[in-house]
């Protein structure tokens, strides 16, 4: 047929292969409806007649963790769709891959409040289990990207056209960074400084937002000749 | 026209019949929006100075049936997901037939928030009356899934070009076996034991899981000869 | 260009006019959104132990108010479904209709609850008042629909390969039954009694059910020569 | 090849470019949540036997707030889709300028709920407050648009076919023209009187619906040569 020889569906001919279409909208539907409910926690500050300004001010903090988290959401869904861009089709085993990748995108508001809570009201003892908690969830966020990668390197024939097999061996560096470095945050916060793991964690999101769209860039961007 | 001779649009020639794209819009919309409303369940527990970690752990089992309930609707949306695949154009009667299928989505957080309660604040009777009408529920819920086979079933021209007749009718299988046994599971929780439907209930989910592309791994797969 | 001589893109030639696909994604989120909400309303009753039945059977006026919402939503759905067939293309001003139809299936839920407040909470003269809110709303929802089938009557180059001008204006009908019945049954339940009102609402709900396709199946589908 | 010849599908020759079905998937996700979420601030008022009229018209502001912010979500919905046709292609950074533009949509609600708490609560102090931040929230809102028309200006490869050089610069304006109205406003609001900060603001919003699509309709429409 020539459409599958044009590379732009997915390969009909193998059992079980179908279109990434429904995938990409119900992870962008997925997506859309987290970073939106991050406005509810937003609220009009109580106050005295006159006293609004001072209110706001207040919130101060609840609207910085807005940000952070309205970010950080922007940048799994730039990763997931840089993600998406590798292959041309998808099976049953790849949509049980992304139903976990979705999973660590929906609970993220989670951790993150618990977080927040721990460092505005709770004791040292408080913000420890709050640094461990949110490195270990980060942690085994990363766990279903690496096995989209291991199960994309096993599975040439999912792959996009344009995408070499090397790009999508070399890509697996990133979520076993994450894993690691996620998991030492983890200790480090438990066990030596809750203010050291937290650093670690900041660390690890501005690594996930600058390489969202893998190595490209880098010296091991040449592995992947889009271009040609 | 020759769009309409490869089958990749809408058999065009029928009256009433249209393309699929917007029903599939529609309810990956309503799916995303189903399992990403579960995390408003999840809740920084109170707590003393000292007590995140304690007040953690006791939520354990209120985070245990966020992720049973995300699985679940992931299931069913994987099934949703093979089964428009079977599907070239749709009718206002499969749409119906499909708005009763989201309904069934769309409430499945409620009879578990009942199950998860009469199983922690119950006691025998509230447990019985919980897993039958639990059982109840999805039961109800298996009969659109049997509308939809047997309607594709009646109308030849609606399927996709690849799937064989003999395949949609060996699927109504499915629905029914949920009719039955989910029914036997309501009338076992309600005049045996409710842990006895309980199981009955956990045994149906996993089947879903396991038959959501259909029966193609399985001997009947043979009838499905999708990659000629 | 050969792609706007096939009719399946919008006619690229005129300034103005983009293509449908960002309005039905955005109405199909509205969709989706406004029909998995309701479920939101489905709380487990308060019980104390063995009370759990009783509970869920005292709440079945709750239950059988949300699947009527669910399935006003769906039939406007399946309007609007029907609505965008009609078209190859979108203007400003046909955005701004579809936002005002948007607008109307928004709202649905609130004057639907100010309805069952009514009639399980209020007096007569509550009763009253929220039959005709609830009409004005249902009567004023009915014109952007009105607009819609003139605009298109006026722009014949928007209109769909297949549809006659003929059936776009016979479909102004429907718009109109609308406004003058719901208007009606306002009047009849706020002067003459809050019960034939519902039963006028009851019926017009009905009607945009069984007409939501246009009037194909009827007389006036021979208007409509689409298979043709 | 053929296809980006054509100019249908993003410029594949180029590395880090891609199409814009996901971004425009996840902002359409997006805008149709905000703007549906609104629905939930509609409540059934609290009413005695026979109260429930006087109860509705008591609230007659607060239905006023919500059509005011339907409308005004739905004309930045507007924009956007006219924003979104200028481009045949996305990148990262591209990406990163559409999740700010998201970001204001997101938290529109917010300074609109402020500013509603402030006219019926507050008093002066609060009202040259709210005028002041929600002036400062819209101001900010139009940084990202002017950062996207200068993009695009500077990535003329980005450009969809149809659109000329100069359209783009000229649509510059209107980002600039929302940061100095927007702030002389808040100047106003905050420094002379509240009213006349409200006043720009309104005018502000209207600004935006009537140049939603460009300022096609004035002479510089005649820069844009869509029709060829």
């Amino acid at each position: 047929m020539a459409a599958a020889e044009e590379g732009s569906g997915p390969p009909e001919g193998q059992v079980g292969v179908s279109e990434t279409d429904r995938v990409k909208a119900f992870s962008d539907g997925v997506f859309a409806i987290v970073i939106t409910l991050l406005v509810l926690e937003l609220r009009v500050p109580d106050y005295r007649e006159g006293g609004l300004l001072t209110g706001l001010r207040h919130e101060g903090a609840s609207y910085l963790a807005f940000v952070v988290s309205f970010g950080y959401i922007g940048v799994i869904w730039l990763n997931h769709h840089a993600l998406l861009r590798l292959v041309r089709g998808t099976t049953l085993a790849l949509n049980w891959i992304n139903l976990a990748i979705l999973f660590g995108a929906v609970i993220i508001p989670f951790p993150t409040a618990v977080l927040a809570s721990a460092f505005s009201e709770g004791d040292s003892a408080d913000q420890r289990a709050a640094v461990a908690f949110y490195a270990i969830a980060a942690a085994l966020m990363s766990a279903p990207w690496l096995a989209f990668f291991s199960y994309l390197h096993r599975h040439p024939t999912l792959r996009a056209r344009e995408v070499g097999p090397e790009y999508v061996r070399s890509q697996r560096v990133r979520p076993i960074t994450g894993l690691i470095l996620y998991g030492l945050s983890g200790l480090l916060g438990w066990f030596v400084d809750p203010v050291v793991g937290l650093i670690g964690i900041i660390v690890m999101i501005i690594y996930h937002a600058v390489t969202s769209e893998g190595f490209r860039a880098g010296p091991l961007g040449r592995l992947f000749p889009r271009g040609g």
